[in-house]
C-alpha cells in the first residue's frame, strides 16, 4: 500500500492522561515524524482533540492502538494524504 | 490527450472499506503521485469524501474503476487541471 | 498583438462530453500550457464551468472553436492577462 | 516625473471591440509590461472593466488615448504606484 | 532622528491636479523610493486618497509641502514605520 | 518521550508580576527557544494570556513551575506539536 | 533575562508631539531596531496608537520613559515575543 503522509483524526479522550502525554505517545509510533494535537472542546468527562499526524508512512493501526491503550478512541478520520508527497485539499467552488 | 495534473472529485462511498484504505487504493493507480481525501459528510449509509488527486498524468478511468470496485461512486468531477503544470483557479470578481 | 498569458472564461457546456475530456481538448490548443476547469454549477441540461487558461500566447479563437466543436459556448470572458508576464488583479478599496 | 509602475483604472467600454482585444491594445502601449483586465459588471450597453496595468513607466495619456480610440472611457483612476518599485497599499486599522 | 521607512497618510485633495500627477509629485521628494496612492472616496469637491509612502528616510515635511502646494492637505497620519527596516503591524487578539 | 516543539497554553495570571516579566521568566526555561505571550482578556483581578512556546524540547513541568511560582496557573493546554518538526494543524472541512 | 524581540503596546498620547515624532523617539531607544505605529483611534484630547516594536533586546523601561517624557502613557501591553527569535501567536480553535 502507498504511504500515508498525513492523517487527521478526531479523538475523544479522557482527561487522564493529559493531552500532552497523549500526543507524545502518538508521536512515538515508528512511522510518525510529528504530531499536532489541537484541543477542540472539553466537557467534564472527555476532551475532543484534533490530531494532525505526519510522517513518511503513518500506520493507522499503530496510532489507533496507542490511542485506545491510553483510554481514548478515534471518533472520525477527517483527512488522509497518501502517496509520494502531501497533497493539499484544493479549494473549489463547491467547498 | 494532454496530461491531467490534478483531479478533484466528490465521491460517495460506503463505510467499508474505511476511507483510509479507499484513499490508499486510489493512490496506487499508476499515474497518481498523491491523494488528499477529506471527509465532507457522513450519514448512516454513506460517506461523502472530497478527493484531490495529483500526478504526472492522472487517468480518470483507472480512478473510477478503483472507486467502483471498492463499492463507491464518483458523484461529481469538481475540478480538472491539465497541461504542462497545475494551473490554479484564478480569483475573479465573478466568484 | 501582445500575447495573452491568462484567459478566464465562463463556459456553458452540455453534460457530454464530460468536463474532463472538454478540459483536455481545450488544453490541446497550441498556445495553451495548462488549463484549470472548475465546475461552478450544473442543472439537468448544462454545466457552468469556469476555465482558467494559461500559456505563452493563448489564442482565443482556437479555444472558442474547440469549445463550440464540443457543443459548448463561451458565456463570458471574465479576465484577461496579457503582456510580458501574468499581471494579477491588484486589490483596491473599490473592490 | 517619476515612473508609474502600476495603474489601476476603472474603464467603461462598449461591447465592441471585445474586452480581450481592448486589453491587448492597452498592453501594446510602449511603456506597458502587462495588463490584467477583470470584468466587473456588464449591462446591455456597456461593460465595466477593472484594468491593472504594470510596466517600467506606464504613460497614462497613451493608455487613455488607446481606450478612447477603442470607444471606451476611463471612469476612475483607483490606484497609482510610482517610484523605484511597486509599493503596495499597507493595511491599517482605518481600512 | 531615526529614518522613516513607511508613512501612511490620508490625504484630502481637490480634483485638480489629478491623483496621478499628485502621486508623482509626492514620489519626487528626495527621500521617497515609491508611493502607492489608493483612492478611498470622492465627492464633487474633494477626493480622499490613502498614500503609502516608502523610502530610506521619508521626510514628512517635504511630503506635506508638496501636498499643500498641490492644493491638498494631510487629513491624518495613519501609520509610521521607522528604524532599520519596515516593521509590520503585528496582529493581536485586541485588533 | 518525543520532544515537544510547540506548546500553546492559556494562562491565568495576577496583574503582578507584569506579563512582560512573566513571559521572560517562561522563556528562561532551559528547553525554550522563544515565547509569544498575547493578552486575551483582563479584568480587575486576573489576566488571561495565551502563550505560544517553542523550542527543541519544551518541558511542560518546567513551564508550569515557573508560571505557578509567579502566581499564575495554566488554565488549559490548547495545542501541542511534538516530534521531529512543528506540524501545523491541517485545515479540514470539519473545522 | 531573555531578550524581548517584539513588544506590542497600546499607547495613549496627546496630539502633541505628533505620532510621527513620537514613533521616531521610541525607535531611538538603544535596543530598538524598528517601530510600527498604527493609529487606532483619536478624539479631541488623545490618540490611541498601537506600537509594534522590534529589536534584538527591546527594553520596556526605556520605551516607557520615552513615552511618558513625551506626555503619553502605556495603556496596555498586548503582546510580548522573547527568546532567540520572534515566535508568532499560533492560531488554535480557541481563538
Amino acid at each position: 500500500m502507498t504511504q500515508i503522509r498525513r492523517l487527521v483524526i478526531d479523538v475523544l479522550k479522557p482527561h487522564e492522561p493529559p493531552t500532552l502525554e497523549f500526543a507524545q505517545q502518538v508521536s512515538e509510533a515508528d512511522s510518525v515524524a510529528g504530531v499536532n494535537a489541537s484541543v477542540i472542546e472539553l466537557d467534564r468527562e472527555v476532551q475532543n482533540v484534533k490530531f494532525t499526524i505526519e510522517g513518511e508512512s503513518v500506520e493507522y493501526e499503530a496510532i489507533e492502538a496507542i490511542i485506545e491503550n491510553a483510554g481514548g478512541s478515534i471518533h472520525s478520520v477527517d483527512q488522509i494524504a497518501c502517496g509520494e508527497y502531501i497533497v493539499e485539499d484544493a479549494p473549489t467552488p463547491q467547498d
